[in-house]
């Protein structure tokens, strides 16, 4: 504890205590704040020196455990006060930011300039540009735009044993070395601890039009996902929700779009139509975005292919900014919604290519029946990602391993479709020793080669991204 | 050479071949050409057996030399009979192609479903997709859509001792493993052979409309690079030209550019204007596409941003489709034009952030005058990437000495400017050793410590992309 207070100062460090993410929490000997990158550093040293493990800790958001010591004798290391903006250059579209700024000040101070920062995994007030780069994380918006790593020109990391590198920069096209940012990127603080990023930024969009569609069945919404791709668009986000997961969110509607995706009687209808009953089997959540011509001839595409197949039932397309931004706080809150359902919940975000989306979606469902749990998903459709979920009772007895085995049972499914047990939440500790039904033993090999390579005493985050 | 043949079939190997790039050529002791990846798989097991070098050669079109040989005991492997297409879903946006499809053809089967692969390195009926992936190419669209390795899901390679791996796949997002498919790419060949790659395709603009501008000087030229990014359109490429460039390329732009940009007076006009003496001291090439009413709308922004300041001696804005493919045509020329007008040329591809990219075109110039060789510059100004080049007479005694001093001084002076030794073409054996001025100590030592990992016995394209 001395020798850490008189790196970071004795205001900085605490002793024992319990930090983690959304997931999953555990035991640090001591959680340090340091200020810069050259602190950052020198407590890497310090640990590395006496065989200690680190921990890195953004703003806790994660679902997969990452930020949760596993050993109680670890040291936290909280990025939150590198929280400067080193440089911005609007005119250049780009931006030097430390690894401890919230994702939404990142994005807003962006939007300010009249610029977009892409990447919205949700959580931005709480999130950290360090953790969403050490997750690699994704968001509705990926399917147009990409994810956090496409965003990133360079970093500064400090690698082990306390050593602080930059690789990239300014610069949009560099091939010199190999591809160390993007071997961070998502390497979940078990290679080095993110100190900072060069982010690229692009012209914010004119205009976001989202539609929300619902249609009778899964069958009949993943067919309209294929003819959206077909019309030759291409959406911001292609989301979706099944069934189960409009009755635990579909409350929260704001009216018009309740009305419009039957999950709510347009009041003093007489005649409303049979699917009018307050549910709504399958529905999709698109946007066009881009200058106001441009997106909103997108939209009409994109209605023009929604419209084209069998099962609508019902659609709107939002246009007044309030009533855009009242849908998508809608679809941040899903979550917490599912959750509330019965108080607790296992999400896994589960990837498969697009063809398979349906039987991922269905299967997810099949697994919940088998292991006696409620299931839902909902997701970024096309990418393929969905958040499988198995709704549990936090004190029931039992549920907790039947979710287990259920999650067990939803990884085998996504391998047989061709797909990945994690597209945008990481291996984490929840998911460690997965990859290895995942990848052949010569690929494993390779993970495990990189990690001895650059953390030759194991000592970076330790027991996550485990292959 | 019995053995090869016993895995590729006697008349798939050769004897003492030369192989190698446009920059480099060497002697391998022989060449193979397997059939497929798993015959890739028994050529690099062998090689690692046997402590031979293995050197993968793609269709030849490299600018650093990646694919010659150093030594003469070497095995080159060329993937050229790994060329076939194993999937291509149009509907789904994704194709999977083996490593030996010409670049060419992956563009034209896109291009044939109303899709577009983006890369567009040049060369296109030479290089091969594993090339472009193995040095992760870039091109003139790059600034808009990014380079080969943002549009890779996937990639199956061989890996040392000779086993196949297979990372990501037709899955839009997937962080489960460390990100080894960005590892290999841009690796030149030094971590694994890439046998095959998955691909996500978007659908083709519909209208594709350039602007060729000319300016009275580099800095006016500059600033109205900085005007077009202010304006919040974003265009599909911004190349540049300088002035000895133009002189060189500058006779076989078609009639109305050339006339337009200064370069060739009107036939019959007998007032030309004071410019028009077959001169354009800087020229920008710009691109806006979508659809074509937004691609209009960008373009008239464009020409807007453009107007607004100072120094625009003119400029034209073709829109008749053979107009434009002769305007891109004509570009894609411009490096074969420079090497004619002495017979030879070093150009190196260094990247600078953009607000630098003045002084690096004005400090190639300077260079070349250092060192008595006439010098020019074009290349992707949006991305801050120079081919800066130094025009040599291949029979003259000494001045491919002095081109070498010349680029030694042009990396310091990327460097200086805070940018990189190689933008788009790789380290190859051209720039070897060029890595450990750009990075720290440390930065290098993780390069090293990721190829000793991965290759433990260095024998993956010895003597390439060393730090």
């Amino acid at each position: 504890m001395r020798e850490l207070a008189a790196i970071v100062g004795p205001e900085h460090v605490e002793e024992a205590v319990r930090v983690g993410d959304t997931a999953r929490t555990g035991r640090a000997r001591a959680r340090v704040r340091p200020a810069d990158a050259d602190e950052v550093a020198a407590v890497v040293s310090w640990c590395y020196e006496h065989d200690l493990a680190v921990v890195p800790v953004g703003g806790g958001s994660g679902y997969a455990g990452g930020a949760a010591p596993l050993d109680a004798e670890a040291v936290a290391l909280s990025l939150d006060r590198l929280s400067a903006m080193r440089s911005f250059d609007p005119g250049l579209w780009r931006m030097e930011a430390e690894a401890g700024m919230t994702t939404e000040t990142v994005a807003r101070r962006a939007r300010e300039s009249g610029l977009l920062f892409p990447p919205d995994p949700g959580a931005a007030e709480q999130s950290q540009l360090g953790g969403t780069i050490a997750t690699n994380a994704g968001g509705p918006h990926a399917f147009k735009y990409g994810v956090t790593g496409d965003w990133v020109t360079g970093l500064e990391a400090v690698l082990a044993p306390g050593e602080i590198v930059r690789v990239g920069g300014p610069v949009r096209k560099d091939v010199a070395g190999y591809d160390l940012r993007a071997l961070l990127t998502g390497s979940e603080g078990t290679l080095g601890v993110v100190t900072a990023a060069w982010l690229r930024l692009v012209p914010a969009p004119e205009a976001q039009l989202p539609i929300a569609a619902a249609f009778e069945d899964v069958g009949a919404g993943c067919a309209a996902i294929e003819r959206v791709l077909a019309s030759g668009e291409v959406p911001a986000a292609i989301e979706y929700l099944d069934e189960a997961t409009m009755e635990a969110a579909g409350g929260s509607l704001p009216e018009e779009p309740a009305r419009a995706l039957g999950m709510r009687m347009a009041s003093g209808s007489g005649g409303a139509s049979s699917y009018a009953n307050g549910r709504a089997p399958f529905v999709l959540l698109l946007e066009a975005d881009g200058a106001r011509e441009e997106a909103l001839r997108v939209r009409d595409a994109l209605l023009d292919a929604l419209h084209e197949g069998e099962g609508l039932l019902g659609l709107t397309a939002p246009e007044a900014p309030g009533d855009v931004r009242a849908l998508w706080r809608w679809r941040a809150g899903v979550s917490h919604a599912v959750t509330a359902r019965r108080g607790a919940k296992l999400s896994e975000d589960v990837a498969v290519p697009l063809d398979r989306l349906r039987e991922a979606i269905e299967g997810t469902l099949r697994i919940g029946e088998r292991h006696g749990l409620p299931a839902c998903s909902w997701g970024h459709a096309g990418d393929g990602n969905l958040h499988s979920t198995f709704l549990l009772a936090a004190d029931h007895p039992g549920e907790r391993e039947r979710a287990d085995a259920a999650a067990h049972d939803l990884f085998a499914l996504a391998l047989e479709l061709g797909g990945t047990v994690t597209g945008e939440h990481g291996i984490g500790v929840l998911k460690a020793r997965q990859l290895r039904h995942q990848w052949t033993p010569a690929a494993v090999a390779a993970h495990r080669a990189i990690k001895d390579a650059l953390d030759p005493k194991g000592l970076l985050n330790p027991g996550k991204k485990l292959p």
